[in-house]
């Protein structure tokens, strides 16, 4: 199988052995919102074109926004509760020339008891390479974070939160901007004091839309530090986004780097024990994918 | 009475009787983001030299951001429970040349539970201007949202929530901004029906910021228009920041114009009787303070 997890900003692909070991992987900045339909048959070519000259007989797999209606052709939606199987009925074909096409996996939409819907796309994939406990709740951080419902192989329900859009529109315009450093050198370096305090907050009344007002009080009484504004302000916008959620199940953070440590710090501090996903996940997605429909369609 | 009230963006002065009635008003764009401290002596002679010149021994008072630290002088922040008294022993003095004096009226602090502090510059001017009840809770919509308890003539406590703040940045950057219509080019027309249906959802479990995501997911599946999505946005804010402040007392909100009518609309669907306050408040506060300093400096 080759598989490539294709993002807003980025582009991972996998060559996959018949086992689902890596083999080898390339990654470009070639992510679809810098692209039209009529590149990414192109950008394939230049960037796995060797691959797929090899692999002439390999189901090539597509996921995340390529899918979407901004990316290359857009697939449908599957409803929740979903499995893979599910997934892989609704497939979507492109053309890599030469007679060859690539499937595009679809996204997963659901909806609440009111009818509000939701969608992912490229979550599903990444969620399908995990070894799914029987019960769990995903926490996939992100500029848009996912939490996952999972029973029994199926993705039951899911909610996103935009804590990533937040923080960064927080941090980036306006009254709480102005009170920051100019620049997160080392974002790496959490202040771990500062982002416990936010936390904290985020567990009082008066709601999100008066606790981020304290960033810009507390800066004024110099009770918070330039430096520390940006982990205060993490903290809140995270610690309302856990908060919200019923952590039922086995809790799994799926992610890795800066973000994922800073929530499974988040989730150590409200006192929710949480696991963390291995690395490979959309790898290992997209090959069970790819193998699962090589079989339907031999 | 001479009174002003001088905000990070615009300018009101307002000339007033020995009775406190309102004998003429001049409002310019010259708000404090746009001045320098040596700036400010020149604007009052500039828009109100006429007044200050026939009224030779009327004490001129300033309220509002021209008492910041970005404004003409920083006055200090008295502490909550307040009164007017407790106003006026804190005046700032600022200089007008010519061996006349004006004052600038201090903001108010107060800390939650928890210490969290919180300010205000400004309202307590407006607040002071009203008829206020014995018990009331005050509610001023704008950028900063401030939600205010009201107990025997004393500003006992209040919270500010950055609703207007938050709704703008989502309107202009990032995902949710392309969601919408260009421009609102009407925004006195509310769409009553999209801006219920955020109220409704504010009240749902989730949480803002997953909340706000569905002006996305609604928009994808053509259950929202570009026209309504900010007038849905904008049910999602005001709902979240009504539903977090125990509305106890006497409600009034305090503002008027567009913003006004909307929140009138949110505390009716959410079943809570709210008043509206009158226009002059700014103007009237500004009377009452100045004759109360007049008594204390002769």
């Amino acid at each position: 199988v080759i598989g490539i997890d294709w993002g807003s900003s980025g582009f991972r692909a996998y060559r996959l052995s018949e086992t689902g070991a890596v083999v080898a992987r390339r990654t470009a900045a070639s992510g679809i919102a810098s692209l039209t339909p009529t590149d990414y048959a192109a950008v394939l070519q230049q960037q796995i074109g060797d691959w797929l000259h090899d692999e002439l007989s390999s189901p090539v797999l597509l996921s995340g926004m390529v899918g979407s209606r901004q990316g290359w052709r857009e697939a449908p939606y599957v409803e929740c509760p979903a499995n893979m199987a599910d997934l892989v009925t609704q497939l979507c074909p492109v053309d890599l020339g030469a007679g060859r096409s690539a499937q595009i996996v679809p996204g997963l939409s659901c909806r609440t008891a009111d009818g509000i819907p939701d969608v992912m796309r490229g979550e599903e994939t990444q969620i399908f390479g995990l070894d799914l406990p029987a019960e769990a709740t995903l926490c996939m951080p992100g500029t848009h974070s996912k939490h996952v419902q999972v029973r029994d192989g199926r993705i039951a329900g899911f909610a996103t939160a935009m804590t990533g859009e937040v923080f960064s529109l927080l941090k980036s315009h306006g009254l709480i901007a102005a009170m920051l450093a100019p620049a997160d050198s080392k974002p790496e370096e959490l202040d771990t004091a500062a982002f416990e305090t936010g936390l904290t907050l985020s567990g009082q009344p008066g709601g999100l839309l008066h606790h981020i007002f304290s960033v810009r009080t507390r800066r004024l009484f110099n009770e918070l530090s330039a430096e520390a504004a940006a982990h205060y302000l993490s903290g809140i916008l995270i610690g309302h986004e856990l908060r919200a959620t019923a952590w039922t199940g086995q809790v799994v953070i799926v992610g890795t780097g800066v973000l994922a440590m800073r929530y499974r710090k988040a989730f150590a501090f409200l006192g929710i024990d949480a696991d963390a996903a291995p690395e490979d996940a959309a790898a290992t997605g997209l090959y069970r994918l790819g193998q699962l429909a090589a079989r339907r369609t031999p």
